[in-house]
């Protein structure tokens, strides 16, 4: 299998999860660190997110949970909570998946990742998106 | 709604996840924190597992991620591992979630999830299940 | 017990706390987790701030120092700063246990949690509290 | 103040929290790092222990809610549930930090803090402590 | 040796690392914690960073690299990425730190590295520094 | 480039940091996830550790300062101690790494990392190695 097999997969898979996030991601690392904008989209998103085994859906509801437990990364939370809607989740389970957190992460973590939601659902609303 | 309503839908759910978990909860804190014992069984797994917007197996899903993903509390992650696959999920899909967690909290923590796996799946093996 | 007693005794424990906290948490979750606001007035303010055996000055204390520690929830952190004020302790003990964080959990949460400290303390100098 | 001035200090206050730390301490790191040994009795000890401002009691409460919170530091929890106990903490005030921290940290980090307290409180018992 | 001894050799090394950083911390704490800022300049700088056997340059490689993984300690990450071109690593040698941090604490990690990378180069070109 | 290259690339890297590593991460992960095996070596050593613009050295040293200021991952600290010392750091410096930690991440953070390169230190003590 060649490099660019695994950019071309890691592009197609990231592009079913957020339509803009690859010119993103370029655009934002292109100053400073372009090689890694490849590595985001060969490896998370070239090998990992596109094995078999699991759907998109559930490794969308394991993301949203593991960063919003850590509570350390705002913007790649948001990020994905788009992404689990725009692969199938549904809002009522992502509000679920985050305040099942407060269990295991405590109530702290999971009322920052239910505002990361309000916002991001704010963010559909205004553009029109479920 | 009364409160031993709470304590036995908690019961009745945490035996769904795992048959022997409510007798050693009440056991391993009668002796220091019986109240404690109480509140486990009454909140995460009477009021928050027990609400419907979500399956269980992509609540064990999300728990198992976080686990893994804050690395700190290794007895919670091989006890929601049991119960992700008391529950439903496949050892694949098990994997599937910890390698993903390599992307979002490094790879220290998913291969400490991976030894964790591998411990639970050798203890169902030596007792027959799958 | 009835569950609405485990609400009510949370309730006036949280307006012990903070006399706005009851409402802004409603307010803050309705659209998105009503369910939620009503956890978290049950279990962490009736159930366990209302227990006995630590008085409440005590358990702000122990907060504080936690959610300095772990760095990860500005907000919460500063509702417990008005909390612990609010509940007895002085500007001088809180800056002490925040003081007292950098030997456990480094300089950098030390001088994070005097900044959040640093404006609840002009908040309370602008509207006039101690 | 000359630097033994805030050794001395520091040893005696270390003395208080527990009788055998500062040899421990000393004999631990002689052979890898024992300016480090000199530093733990100087700064945490010395400076930030020793200060006015807030009670022995208080700081051992906030120490040993921040390291159940962190959850990574078995070895020093224990130590200061012990510490806890020696200035006058009761073992029900301990249990009590420790539960409060299920909120802030989760159930996980609290369930982990107990397990701690019980062989601590084991430990005193065997040795006849209160 | 005498505590002011410490407290100069802190200053000095401090000023070595950032030449603004001493006043800066000074000022920002006189109203809070003045003590703190006292402990800040002695420890530290005064004993730690001051200590033979580490160049400053690995030190600060170290601590980039920590705060990076870390993850919830934005200005300091932005004070020692500063630090560590003034004491003469290069803007290279600070992305492929933080890079490499992707592999032990996550490609979040490593992208809010980055940011916080690309701000501190927009400030030092903006104000004519390498 | 073909994916085998960065195979081989990442096996010869991980070779001049561990000779045995590779067979080590093989056998531990062929029952469970043997993928994950292969994204290690390609990765981590084939893609980050072999970029040029910063030194194996000062790599192994961002790392041990990462995995002792997160504390959870024992066993990859340990690795990564014996890693710096095979790749030209001195243990004077591994401690002094250790000990700034102190600074970062507390006190406790510092202590653990301390006992593990003690233990890697005696491992190598008894083998021979310097």
């Amino acid at each position: 299998m060649k490099d660019n097999e695994r950019y071309e997969r890691g592009w197609n898979k990231l592009k079913e999860i957020d339509d803009k996030a690859g010119e993103n991601i370029i655009n934002s690392l292109k100053d400073i660190a372009p090689d890694f904008a490849r590595y985001v989209i060969e490896f998370p998103f070239g090998d990992v997110f596109s094995r078999p085994g699991l759907d998109l859906k559930s490794r969308e509801i394991a993301i949203v949970a593991a960063l919003t437990a850590m509570g350390n990364a705002a913007s790649q939370l948001k990020f994905h909570i788009h992404g689990a809607l725009n692969v199938g989740c549904t809002r009522k389970e992502i509000v679920e998946v985050i305040m099942q957190m407060a269990v295991y992460a405590g109530f702290p973590a999971a009322l920052n990742g239910l505002s990361a939601a309000k916002e991001v659902f704010k963010e559909r609303d205004d553009s029109g998106k479920s």
